[in-house]
């Protein structure tokens, strides 16, 4: 950032100007014109997924630096992409910006986005910048996948085994611990940090698809299909957890016309939550938080038990697709009663 | 519609009732999961464009119904598409909405957006649904286009001829006339609703692309070229005229190192002007009114002119490319001095 900006305002600069400095962090050769273009792969196909944030509605500067708006801002859209086993091919960015934001927020803002971006070589394409009463940032993401590499949500079947590819809770945590600082006096300062940082930088969980694909064959992966080969769908299904671990379970079965049972000691929360959260606290946090942005999968047993042994660091098979129409929440040491699961508690409403 | 949402407002039905309303104007196929999925042709690339619309600050109640809202956001989005020379395959529509918005004024925006798209069989394939002080619209659209067939605004060469696919200055007078209908006087009927019509459906010139590929050459249309086969350009540059026909000169010759001699009696502007306006106002309406939506572009002389012949209907050929730096308004009949054109009066400025 230079310093010459840290004083100005949006409206000081117009349109024009800010369009200006925000293309510092696209592409040279991809800006410009009406629209981006973007050369998708032979044989792969396009995946698209939108997002709307609204300035003390999804993000307050409370809790949240421009920094790590931008960056929340672009890991859920790269968690969408990777919920889909999509690799990400770039994003537009339409901004809403009343005229007295500093033109150093939107830039900062820019920055985090790029960082979080970065680490998948993905660029800014595009994007519109207008006026508006309310910070508003619009993002679009486009990945690309090979057609049977395509994971959806209503394709998980009787007996698949059903996997989280790490902890849950810890966002939701962080975003109390910002909030109320001294609710965390039982943590130690760096699980603390821990679970503040998972918060404000979430890391979207595209680093399992290419473990997936060796799993369930690396032929799918090492060359694109005839286009006029029938696909044979992966034994794959699932959607990523940013509304919720029992959100995303509840939303997989319905879509796949399934039930499940998940085992309620099985589900994986941060180890700090042993001795700060009573044990219904940790399980509300790890169901309802929301925001943890891991792949929720369900696969067949063997592939299944492989792909948690290889990521490790939290990743668990948590329950089993049924024959039923609900999500039960089990207790194997029978100390709770079974419990369904339901939609209710991930929702937002209008006020 | 259906009646019983018409007394509905967005707060009573929530975010999940009202994308259940909305998902029935997407193809059934496609939604449902954490992102769309759609497939390109083989050979072609991706042009993605993305725009935000604000209430009141990009559209108003007093002059634009929410049907007319949908359409102009669906349309602006197709122009910048046809402008890039791309075929629309489907855009994605994030919202942001006051809870106490009526689920009819959504739905008959949507019926907007779907009548305009559905001219060029293009879907809306998903989306996202926030809460918000304001209307927010922010709509990403993409298309494919053969490489060697996209339609870049730096490529305009000296001595090419400048065309405008159709009149310049009728949406911004249909807007004049709806805020004042007391300035139509001079107006038959048909006139005062041609234009208020031209100014609530603005029509992307997409029909444009298939008679400009004919006319440049038609092997490019028939078969993708080989993955490896060098790409070479076609002889056409542009853009749309979106934010004024002097804007889009100026753009398009800043980008490409050029001038422009633009003929100022060459610009075509609706035959109500020439008994209702001064020749200076009907000029500053068709230079600077804006949201046309037609497309401006430069080609060699003898494809200039057949293109200009083919499309007919308000289509011209209003000057040249030339050596210079600057876009010069000139009249043959020497009335007026020669005037340097910039691009000042067509900006939007933060307030």
């Amino acid at each position: 950032m230079n310093n010459q900006s840290s004083y100005l305002l949006v409206k000081d600069i117009g349109e024009q100007g800010l369009l200006q400095i925000l293309q510092r962090f696209c592409p040279k050769e991809i800006i410009g014109d009406d629209a981006a273009v973007i050369t998708t792969e032979l044989g792969q196909s396009l995946v698209v997924t939108t997002d709307v944030l609204v300035d003390k509605i999804h993000f307050s500067e409370l809790t949240t630096s421009a920094v790590d708006v931008g960056w929340r801002a672009a890991a859920a859209n790269l968690s969408d992409l990777a919920a889909m086993g999509a690799s990400p091919l770039g994003i537009t960015v339409g901004l809403g910006l009343p005229g007295d934001v500093s033109v150093s927020w939107v830039e900062q803002m820019y920055v985090g986005m790029t960082q979080c971006l970065q680490q998948y070589n993905t660029p800014i394409v595009g994007g519109d910048v207008v006026r508006s009463p309310v910070i508003t940032i619009a993002i679009t993401a486009f990945g690309q996948a090979y057609p049977q590499q395509i994971i959806r949500r209503h394709q998980a079947q009787v007996g698949d085994r059903i996997i989280v590819t790490g902890v849950h809770g810890a966002s939701r945590a962080g975003l109390e611990l910002l909030l109320h600082p001294e609710k965390g006096e039982n943590l130690s300062p760096e699980e603390t940090k821990a679970l503040i940082r998972t918060h404000q930088r979430p890391q979207p969980r595209l680093d399992v698809l290419p473990i997936l694909w060796q799993i369930l064959g690396s032929s799918y992966t090492l060359k694109p299909p005839h286009p006029y080969t029938p696909i044979s769908h992966l034994p794959v299904s699932g959607m990523d957890s940013s509304d919720g671990l029992a959100d995303a379970l509840v939303q997989i079965c319905r879509a796949s016309n399934v039930g499940a049972v998940v085992e309620r000691t099985q589900i994986p929360s941060p180890p700090a939550f042993a001795h700060w959260l009573t044990q219904e606290q940790a399980l509300q946090y790890s169901l309802y938080g929301g925001e943890d942005f891991e792949l929720v999968l369900c696969l067949p047993k063997e592939p299944a038990y492989k792909l948690v042994q290889m990521l490790g660091q939290g990743a668990a098979a948590i329950g089993e697709i049924t024959n039923g129409s609900t999500v039960v929440l089990h207790d194997q040491k029978q100390e709770f009663p079974d419990q369904v699961l339901t939609l209710s508690q991930g929702f937002q409403h209008f006020g």
